[in-house]
C-alpha cells in the first residue's frame, strides 16, 4: 500500500509448492515464502493437507504477519502450497487471498497463481452463463472452476483441458491430498522452477532463491506449456500445449526477481551487472562517481562503475525499517516520505559529477525529489541512467503497470522527462542494450511488450485513457 | 467453544435484514445482531451494498469483537443483512462465516441462513456432479449455487425454485443491491419476523427482540413456505410451497429465544412461566424454596413459585463476566469451572428443601456439580425440575444436539439420571405439560422430535453411534 | 468507560492476596480476581514472586483481557497479590495500574490498594519536599514511599508506621518475596477478609466470593486498624492503630458487593432482601407487579414481593453481552443505548400497576428512559422504589461519586426527582430502613456520609461546585 | 531478540528532543525516532506536553509498532522527547521503557537516556539508604531521582548537580513543560547533536541522520560536560563539568551509527571507507573479488576495493524482510537461520579468491556458516577482513557486549579464530589502522577500551567469568 508512492511497478505474486514425506511442511512453506516475499507483500498464505482434508491459513500482510501467532502444527500430510500476493484491484479485500482451496466432485484441491489471464472476461461470461458463483475476483477462482467443470476423468486431464482454455500469464502450483502440480503458460511469462530437497522431496518455486532458502537443489525450470505432476513416486512431465514463441518477462531481470535467483538459465545478478556495462557503453558519461537508488539500482550501478572505472559509492542510504510504518505521509508530504526512506551521504556526493543508476522510471516524481536532495547536498551534476527502456505500454501479464496515462514515458519524450526530473543528463538503456545484457535468453524469447507494444497474445480492450478492463 | 462444558444445546444462528433509505445501515445491523447475539457467539458479520457492489465484513467471535475497530462507514446503499453463528462442525474454520456473498450472472447476492438442511448430501452430490466447487462447508453455499444455477429469469423465481429443492430447516435473509428477501421453510422450524422502522423501512429478524432493539414495530411473522420480497416500493408475499404441517421448534420456547421475544404469536416469557406452573402441577413438591440455575431457568422457576406459593430466591449467583475468559479450566477442572461461573448464596439455601429449576439436561454433569455445591452449603434436600422433557433424539433442524450417545436421556432412565446427578427428586416436564405451556401454538404445530422421535421430514442417516452425517 | 452512562456509582477496586506453597499462584489469582471483577473493570493485574524477584503482569481492561494470551507460568514462588480497578481520574492512563511493585533498600515489595486516602495532598507535599518522584497519580505510590522512607527496621514496623500516617479508606494487600500482608484502615471503610485454602495456604480478598471461587474457607474479616502478617509459618495479627468508630461503607450492602458475599458478618443477599421488605413497610404501594432494574435491583425487588405478596416478575430483560461493545451510542443516543441494554417484556407489564425497584439514583436519566419504555409497553402506573436513600454528598472513601452538582438528589427534592423521571410515585428507602436492613452491623458502625454528610474523617476541600480535589 | 543470533554487538539506545512552536511534535518525534531506529529495536516511546502535563506513549517493539494505531494528536505543547531502546538485561520487562516521566516538587519532568552509568551500584545504594523506591531497573530512574532530590533551586542547577554525580556514559534529553535540555557526559562516550528546524525550532538527536529526517540543519554537537538549556527564547550552554580526556566510542564509527551521520566532526561513511583502505594497506591480499557481509560491512568493503583495485560485488544477498519474523529457528537451526537471512550469488563467487569484509566478530559462529556457504557455492579461497580489532574486553558504556567469556577474541588467538571460522586468511584491522581511519578524532579522544582494556573511568567489578554487575 504505502510502497505505492515509490514509483515502482509491482509484481503480483510468488508461489511455492512442496512434497516431502519427512519435512515439517508448514515450516518449509513459511521459509520458502519468506524468501519470495519481495514478489508480494500485501497478503499471503499456505494450504496443507492432513492426508484427508486440505486446510488453508491465510491473511493480510507479510507472511511473518500472517503467522505472527505461529505456524499450524504439522498435520501429518506431505504436501503443501503457498502464495504471496501484491494485489492490484482488490487490495483491501480480504476475500482475495490465495491459495484458494475448494471442495469438488473429485476431491479437495488448492491453487496458487502468479500471473494474469487475458481472457478473464470471456471465461467469466461463460461460467456465469452456466450458473457458476464467484466469491472472489481472482483469476484463480476461474481456473479452479474450469478444472472442476471439466468432463475429463482424471485430475491431470482436467488440469490439462483447463489450462488450454486460459490465455495470458500463469504459473500455478496446485495440490490435492496426494499430488503436487506445477503449470506454466505456453509463453512462460512468469518463472517457475523445480528443485529437490536433501531428503528426496520436491519443491516448486517462482524463483531459485526459494529453493536455496530450503537447502533444495535446482533441477530445472518448468517449461512453457508444461504440467509437472509430482507424487511420492516421482515427477511426470505432461506438455499440455505446443510451446510457442517463448516470452519470458524482461522485467524479472530488470527489477522483480531477487539478484541471487536464476530464471530460465539466466543469472539475475549478472544480467544487472551487464545492464550497467551496456549503459556505460551507451553513455560514456564523464563523471566522478557512480551511485544507485537503493537497493534495486545497485547491481547495475556496480556494473557501470566496473565498465567505466568511475568509482561506485553509496550516495544514498535507505532506512531499513521503511515499509513497516503505518504513519503515512500524505501525498502532499511526498518529499518528506522520500526523506524518511532515503538520506544523502553528503561527504560522498559533495562537489561531484554523479551518475545515478535506477532500474526504471514509472511516474518520475521520486526521481525528481532525489535529484533535488543530491543537489542540496552539493552534487555538481546529476546524470541519470535507467536500466529499463521507457515504459510506454501497460502490462497484461501480471505486473501492476499504472494505466497508460500515468506512465510518464507514454506522454513525454526523454528530454521532457529529463527536464521534469531535473537531472543534467538522462539515459534509458536501449532495447538492444537490454537484450544484450540478458545473453542466455534469445531476444525473441523475451517479452518486451511494455517497451515496444509487441504483445504476444490478444490483450483485453482498454478504454481511451488506457485503463485496463476491470472485472467489476 | 468454552460454553461447550455448560451442558446446553446450542442454536446455530440468528439472522437479520434491513431495508431503509434513511438509516445508517451498518449501525442498525450491528444493534440488531447485538440483540440476537444469544443465538450464536462464535462468528458473525454483515453484508452491505453501496448501490453497486455488495461488501461483507465478517469475523470470528462476538459481533462486538468482529467490529471492535469500528463499523464500516455507511456506504450509501439502503440494504443490508447480518448473521451471528454458533458453528458446530466447522467452528474453528474461518471460511464458514456468514453472510455469504457471491458474484453471479444476475448480479451480486448475499445470504444469511439459520437452520439446517436435511438433504445436504443429495444436493451436494448433484452440484458436485455438475462441476460446482465449494469453498465452505455451509448449507448457505449450496443454497446460493441452486439460485445461481436456476434457469428462471427473475431473481425471485430463482429463489422460489431453489427453496423448493431444500429439505429441512431454513430461515434465510437474502439481499441483492436493490432487494431484500426473507424466506422460511415450509414447516417454519426456525423463526423469522417482519417489522417496520419508524422511518418507513423494513426489518427482518430471527426474533422480535431484534426489532425492539431498533425501535421497529412488529408486523407479522414470515409464514412457513413464504418468500417476502422487499423493495423501496414495499413488500410482496410469494408462497413458494404449500405450507404443510407447521413445525415450530419447541426448544425456542424452552431455551433459545430471548424471554422478551414473541415467536409465531407465542410470548416466550409467558410460555416459560407456564412451564413452571405446569411443573408445579406435575410435582407438587413440598419444599421451602424455589431457585433456578441462572439465567435460563429463572422464568420457569418464578412460574413454579407463583403457582406453588413456595418463595423464589436466588440460591445461585452467576459471574456476569463468564464467557469472556480465555483461561480455560481443563476437563478435569470441570468443578472449578462451575465454581467460576456459579456461587451458592449460603444464607438462602442453608437448611432448606429446595426446588431447583433448570431448562434442560443434556449430559447431566453440571447439574451434578451444582447439586453437590448446594449440599455443601447446607441444603437439606434438592428436588430438580427440568422444563424440557428428556432429550432422547438428535436434532436435524439447526440445533447442535450432541450425538445421541452423549444425550444422557437416550441411555438412562429418569431414576438413573436422578442418581447420577445426586438430587433427591428429579422431574422432567411432561410432553403434555410442555405443550400446554405454549398455548398459542397448537400441539400438532410444534416440533417435538428430539423428545418423541417424530421427525416431520426424512432425516439423514446416522451411524450406529448416532453421529450425524458429516459433510467431509 | 461505557458504563458511565448507566447512572451508577463505581467502586474503585478489588484486591486479593494468596500465600500457598502448593497451588499454581497465577491461576488462583486469576480466578480470584475473576470473582471480584464486579469491583473494577478498567484495568487489572497481578504481582508474583519467583522467590527472588517480584514481577508484575498488568493491563487495561477486564482481567480476562489482560491475560487473553495466557497466564505467566508459575514461577515457583508461593506468594502473589492481585488487583482490579475502576479508575476515576486517570482512567485512560496506563501508568495507573496496580499492583505497584518497587525495588527498595529492604527488598522488593508490591501493593494493591482499595479505597481512597483523604490526606493525599498533605502526604504528597511532604514527600515532594523530600525529593520523592512519582510515576503515577495513585495513592498506592504514596503508601509505598512512606513504607520505603520509614526509619523502622523491619518491614512490618515500616508498614505499621506508614499506615498510621494515612487518613481515609484503605484495604491493602502487600507482598514481599516471603511475606503476605493485609491491612485495613482504622474505620474499616472497605472490606477485606481472610480465608484458608484446602491445601493449608492463606487468601486475602475484598469479598468472600473471592474465597469461594478458590474453594477457600472463610476465617474472619481483617479488623479495622489491623495488619495481618502471613508467612508459611502462619498468620500474626498486629493492631497498628486503636480501632475507632467503625465505619463500614453502607453502599457495599446496597450495591457494590456481590450478593453471595458476606462482609463483616452481614450477608449481602439477606441485607438486600431486607431492604425490599423495609421499602414495602415504608410504602405499602397497592400494585399488581414488582419488577427490578436488572440486575442490581433484583434482590430487593424479591424482598419487596415477598413482604407484600405482590408477584415478582422480570419486566425488563438485560442484554447479557452489554459492556462488551465498542460501538458506542453518542450522548444524544442515550435512549438507544438504554434500549440496547434493556428491553421490556410487554406481556409482563401490560396493563399493570408496577413497583419498579432499583438500588440507587445518581443522575436519574436512565430511570426516566426506562419509565418511558414501560409506559410505551402498556404499564398502567409506575411506582419506583430505591434501596438507597438520596445520595446528596460526595464520597471520599473510594467510590466514584459524581461531583456534587451532578447528584440529582443534591439539587432536587424527591417530588422534583419524581417529576423528572416521570414515575407516578417515588420512594427512597429511609436511613432507618436501610440500617434496619443491615442488622448485623450496628448503625453507628455504618458509614452513611453520602446520605447524611456525617464524614467520620476530615475530608479534602472541594471547590464551590463540589468538585473533589484533583491531584494534578 | 531474534537478532541476538547475528553475532553483533548492540547499541542500547537512541534519543531525540524537539522544541518547536509550529510543528506537529508527535509526528516529528516519530520521524526522528524512525531515522534512529537502528540504535534500538526492542522498545520505544515519546513524551509530550500539552503545556500543563507531560504524557508518555511507550511500548515494546519498533517505533512503528508502538504507534501502529496512530500517533497522539498534537496536544498543543511545543516540546517533546523520544527514545528507542535495545535493552539488555530487562529486555522482556515492559517496565523498562523510556522516556521516563515523573511528577516532582518542581513539576513534571521526562528523561530519555543513551548510555550506561558505571557508578549505578553506589548511587542506588545511596538512594536506597534514603528510602527511594524504584519501579524500573533503568539508570534513567536513578538520574531523575538525583535531580528530584537535589537541594538546588532551579531545574538547571538540579540537573547540573546531578550530572556531576554520574560516572560513565550518558547522553540525555530532558523535558519539562517549557524547557528542553540536552546533556552529554564529560567524556562524550555517546553522541548527541544539535540542529535547527526550518521553522526556527530546535532538535537534539543521537545522530545527524535524525536531523536530516526532519529537514533540520546541523548546528553542532553537544560538548562533553555540557548542558544545553533550550527554551523558546533560545539555547544556553552550561558546562557542568570540566571536560576531561574526551572518549568518543570508536564502535559508533565501526558499526553503530548510520553511514550518513556525522559524529563529532567525523563522517561515518568516510571513516568506513578509510577502514577498508587501511585493511588493504595492512593485508595486500592477492584476490579476485571483494564482497561484504551485508549490510554493515559494505562501506569498508568498497574502501578495500577502491584501494586495491580488486572489484567489489555483492556475493551475499540479504533478505530484506529479516527481523520481522516471529518463527524462530532453534539454536540447532542456526545454519538455517543464516540461510534465511543471507543467500550466496553463485555466479559472483564461483571460482574466485574472495576478500570478505565484515565489521566485527563477536562469537564467530555466523562467520563460519557464511564461509561454508561461500565454499559450497564454489569460492576458491576466502580471506576475511574485519574492520574492528579483536574485541577482548567488555563495554561498560552502553554497548551490550557479551560477557567476556563469550567474546571469541578474549579466549582465542587470531589464528585459532581463523581455524574456527574456517577461512583461509583472517585479518583484524590494527588499532593504528582504525585510528587512522577516523582522522577527525585524535587517537587519545577515542574510547578503545573493548580492544585495549584502557577504560577511561573506574569500571564496575565483574565476576570471574567476566559477567557484568547485574542490578538485581
Amino acid at each position: 500500500m504505502y510502497d505505492s508512492i515509490w514509483d515502482k511497478q509491482h509484481e503480483e505474486c510468488g508461489v511455492i509448492g512442496i512434497l516431502d514425506r519427512t519435512l515439517d511442511i508448514p515450516r518449509y512453506l513459511y521459509w520458502g515464502l519468506f524468501a519470495l516475499q519481495h514478489r508480494g507483500q500485501e497478503s499471503g498464505g499456505i494450504a496443507l493437507t492432513d492426508g484427508h482434508d486440505i486446510f488453508t491459513y491465510r491473511g493480510m500482510g507479510l507472511i511473518s504477519t500472517v503467522f505472527e501467532k505461529g505456524l499450524p502444527d504439522d498435520l501429518g500430510g506431505h504436501i503443501g502450497i503457498g502464495h504471496v500476493r501484491y494485489s492490484t484491484t482488490g487490495s483491501n479485500n480480504p476475500r482475495n487471498i490465495q491459495p484458494l482451496a475448494v471442495y469438488s466432485a473429485f476431491g479437495q484441491i488448492a491453487l496458487a497463481h502468479n500471473g494474469n489471464l487475458t481472457n478473464t472476461r470471456e471465461l467469466r461470461e461463460e461460467l456465469d452463463a452456466n450458473g457458476v458463483t464467484f466469491q472472489t475476483t481472482m483469476d484463480t477462482e476461474i481456473i479452479v472452476n474450469l478444472i472442476s467443470r471439466s468432463r475429463q476423468t482424471t485430475v491431470v486431464d482436467r488440469i490439462k483441458e483447463s489450462m488450454n482454455r486460459l490465455e495470458g500469464a500463469f504459473s500455478v502450483t496446485i495440490m490435492t491430498k496426494d499430488h503436487l502440480y506445477g503449470v506454466r503458460d505456453k509463453f512462460g511469462f512468469r518463472p517457475l522452477c523445480i528443485g529437490r530437497t536433501t531428503t528426496g522431496g520436491w519443491v516448486l518455486a517462482s524463483e531459485t532463491c526459494g529453493l536455496d532458502a530450503l537447502g533444495a537443489t535446482y533441477v530445472r525450470d518448468v517449461q512453457p506449456g508444461e504440467i509437472v505432476d509430482i507424487t511420492e513416486a516421482g515427477m511426470k512431465s505432461i506438455m499440455y500445449a505446443e510451446p510457442q514463441r517463448k516470452q519470458v518477462c524482461s522485467f524479472e531481470y530488470i527489477y522483480f526477481a531477487r539478484p541471487d535467483s536464476v530464471i530460465d538459465g539466466q543469472d539475475i545478478y549478472q544480467a544487472r551487472l551487464n545492464m550497467g556495462k551496456e549503459m556505460w557503453n551507451e553513455t560514456q558519461y564523464d563523471a566522478d562517481l557512480v551511485i544507485s537508488v537503493p537497493n534495486s539500482g545497485t547491481t547495475a550501478a556496480i556494473g557501470y562503475s566496473m565498465a567505466s572505472g568511475i568509482p561506485f559509492n553509496h550516495g544514498l542510504i535507505k532506512n531499513r525499517y521503511m515499509g513497516r510504518t503505518f504513519i503515512k505521509p500524505t501525498q502532499k508530504e511526498r518529499e518528506l516520505a522520500v526523506r524518511m526512506k532515503l538520506n544523502v551521504v553528503k561527504s560522498v556526493v559533495k562537489g561531484k559529477r554523479i551518475v545515478m543508476v535506477d532500474d526504471s522510471i514509472v511516474r518520475g516524481t521520486t526521481s525528481g525529489i532525489i535529484c533535488k536532495m543530491l543537489r542540496e547536498a552539493g552534487a555538481k551534476e546529476v546524470y541519470m541512467c535507467v536500466s529499463a527502456p521507457p515504459i510506454m505500454y501497460s502490462c497484461f501479464y501480471g505486473i501492476d503497470t499504472s494505466v497508460r496515462k500515468e506512465l510518464i514515458a507514454s506522454a513525454l519524450s526523454v528530454e521532457e522527462i529529463r527536464k521534469y526530473i531535473g537531472v543534467d543528463k538522462l539515459h534509458f538503456i536501449s532495447l538492444d542494450g537490454l537484450c544484450k545484457a540478458i545473453p542466455n535468453i534469445p531476444r525473441e524469447d523475451l517479452c518486451l511488450a511494455c517497451f515496444n507494444n509487441d504483445y504476444p497474445t490478444a490483450v483485453p480492450v482498454t478504454n481511451e485513457e488506457g485503463e485496463k478492463y476491470a472485472l467489476e
